[in-house]
């Protein structure tokens, strides 16, 4: 690992100082992981909205003011607020973060507790970890450093934890509709990305957008069996699977009808500009310890995964497998799918190409709905705002290179609306490394990540409010 | 409902003792049922064993003889026996029933709690109520009439109660390997078919082999997140999708090379005779409640459902659906499929083409593995001996129609190998109906059958008795 021989500290220490308060904020940051704060899942209700009361109390000890839980819109989870509005004539700075986390399961792949943080070597491992707690608590502890060592910040901080991001922020638009003037700044920070590698600091400009959707084949009026009736009777499960395997064509890309005809094709020097910036193929095969690739023909692995749309198979539900599994033609399968988009498609037309091919693709005997379930259009961040150049800076004083500039695969529906709704530019500046395995068992984020993470965004606000 | 004018009750009494015995039946086959029985789930293997201790009593209390609970091979579940053998000279009679019974799910659509036995009108629902419990009940009170009424039996008999049926009687090979000289008789009677309608009783001599097996495909080591990897990574459900597509042809046929090779095409005139003895294809659509049927052409759907092999696909699991689903490329999907199978097709040279198939459909982005699970021959009894004329007389007096010569689409392996390994004729005498729903939720049993097919089987043991 490289180390920087130059930089200063940027608020000194004592080694023993140093030492005692990363230890408290491990701890600290162990306490915001042990709440199973899963969005997505009905019975961990009661465990976001203790999550965000906790948040709500710590952000009041690091001496943020108006400290609120802000009620989720529509019965939704609710949202952690609080500021320091002390610099009068200074700019504001309103810092976006997510405690809501991604179910669990497999829970039998995890090696430690999912919500029990577990330090191995240089990481600590948790639901969370990584995406989006322990980046979300980079900004609080830079902060915090901020208060306690100078009494002040450099500049207006709004503080906004939202609980809804990983169910794809469903009430946002009312949520926005309702605190517009509450989150109202000159620029948004959020770190809810990844670095392209161990000491590879980016900013990310680009995200795709996504839609999810649930797509439900039903046949037979209730489960038949399938001895008796096996060869006379469409099977849901095999007409699914034939719809399924239909959304790709041969050459691997997505046969939905006029899918591609608003997808931007970038020219050359843009896409030499993003190889510059990203992994070859074959360190991404390595990484994910995958014998092969696949995707779409003519573009490398990442911009397969960046710059190109997708369409993933979540998942597949259907009659039952297993020992205990039954002889029939079930009534119904399930298949859960989600669409990641590119510039200039919309969530809004992709749906209804996706509702037409489905309509199309359905055979007589059975019956078929594609219910949306989310969506958010893809973003571009212009690149040479003054606060894109603030941050720029404070990653080159902190780890000694300057940021790639880079696109990402994933979806912060948050940032579209974001962008639209407050015309702020958004700074999308984060920590976690390629194989944080967010989402999946295991998650992690790296200490040194961590630890950097807040020096940089301690010189970010120096930076940004000068 | 056509009643029958001549034929005298076989074994008289006066109304009200009729009413009260008919009664008790109901009471006990009641208590029968309330065993959760089911063979494929590891948590009820207690509810199996209990269930045949249950019969193991009622066994004796009708008045068999040498009853015991005969131990499963390799820890399987145990098979109940007694006989009544004081008829010297005599011929023997097996009967055959199974006892467990299958899953229950999904729970949510049963009106009754399946293992409470309901009657609503001429109908008793509950798991097991038609497949097998409430058949094999059928024989046991025809037992229990004749000795109580009489004292003797007109036959030897032996009862041979299975707990593996509905899990393809995986240790039956071994069981017989050890049984064989206690089960040895002169004939097998198994009531665990249906008949063809109301009033239409029939004989099977004609039952489908099956092969049920498991195919996993694998993909990335864990779950990846989707956004970030999705167009760049082959989905395993997408995969698996694919390669279940694959498993039929546009013309609605297995497309498994080979697959077709050994089976055996009907001569018109045997086809004549089915059509004549078979439903109409608008009389099964409407009996299922289905729009239109689907498979084979060329071939009736009753054709498609007996005389022509078929390929089910009775599960998908993989990734997660729902609102808790997570957006990810899932490590692995798993498609439950099972074969039904005609003669002279044999499980071994197709589950080997199958095997063939599938590594050849495999992405080489992908690992897959086909699990067989279970396997049986397709099966044809001949039609012309003693016992089947027996059958026919016995059918004939009591229901005053002859019984119709048909084929199942179901699979009994116990058939196939207890008629190779007895060298015995197998009667396949059953008095379920075409929507009793077995395998489905509110599977019934009609009570006027229940109470005639016990009339039936009576008859029948004078019948092949005397």
């Amino acid at each position: 690992m490289r180390r920087l021989s130059s930089p200063e500290p940027v608020l000194p220490l004592r080694h023993s100082q140093q030492a005692d308060r990363r230890s408290r904020w491990l701890t600290e940051l162990a306490e915001l992981i042990a709440f199973p704060s899963i969005s997505a899942q009905p019975q961990h209700r009661k465990d976001v909205r203790a999550c965000a009361d906790w948040l709500a109390r710590h952000l009041a000890e690091i001496g943020l003011q108006h400290v609120q839980v802000l009620a989720g819109m529509n019965g939704g989870h609710p949202s952690v607020y609080g500021d320091w509005l002390q610099a009068p004539g200074k700019l504001t700075l309103l810092l976006y973060g997510h405690y809501d986390v991604q179910p669990v399961d497999p829970l039998s792949q995890w090696r430690s507790p999912p919500f029990k943080a577990t330090i191995v070597g240089e990481n600590l491992y948790a639901r969370g970890a990584s995406d989006d707690k322990g980046q979300l608590f980079i900004h609080l502890k830079a902060v915090e450093s901020y208060l306690r060592t100078t009494g002040k910040l450099p500049l207006n901080i709004k503080v906004w934890l939202e609980g809804e991001e990983e169910i794809n922020s469903p009430n946002l638009s009312a949520f926005l509709d309702r605190e517009a003037s509450r989150l109202q700044a000159n620029a948004v920070l959020v770190s809810d990305t990844e670095m392209l590698g161990v000491n590879k600091p980016s900013i990310i400009y680009g995200l795709r957008g996504n839609i999810s959707c649930e797509l439900e084949v039903r046949g037979p009026k209730h489960d038949l069996h399938s001895g008796r009736y096996g060869g006379a009777v469409l099977n849901p499960l095999q007409a699914l699977s034939e719809m399924v395997a239909g959304l790709h064509d041969r050459q691997n890309r997505i046969a939905v009808p006029g899918f591609y005809r608003q997808v931007r094709n970038l020219p050359p020097t843009d896409r030499q500009a993003i190889r510059c910036c990203s992994k070859r193929d074959k360190q991404i095969l390595t990484d994910l310890d995958l014998p092969r690739g696949w995707g779409e023909t003519g573009y490398s692995l990442f911009e397969r995964m960046t710059i190109r749309p997708a369409l993933t198979i979540n998942g597949l539900a259907g009659g039952s497998v297993g020992s205990g599994s039954k002889a029939v033609i079930p009534d119904r399968g399930i298949a859960q799918i989600s669409l990641r988009l590119v510039p200039d498609q919309t969530p809004q037309e992709i749906a209804q190409l996706l509702q037409q091919h489905i309509a199309a693709t359905t055979h007589p005997a059975i019956r078929s709905r594609l219910k949306i379930t989310g969506g958010s259009p893809p973003v571009l961040l212009p690149r040479n705002s003054p606060v894109m150049q603030a941050a720029q800076r404070s990653v080159h004083q902190t780890w000694g290179v300057l940021p790639c500039f880079t696109r990402s695969g994933g979806s912060i529906p948050l940032v579209a609306q974001l962008h639209r709704r407050l015309q702020v530019p958004i700074v999308l500046l984060g920590f976690g490394l390629p194989d944080d395995d967010i989402h999946a068992p295991n998650e992690k984020m790296n200490l040194s990540n961590f630890f950097r993470g807040i020096e940089t965004i301690i010189r970010f606000f120096g930076e940004y409010g000068a």
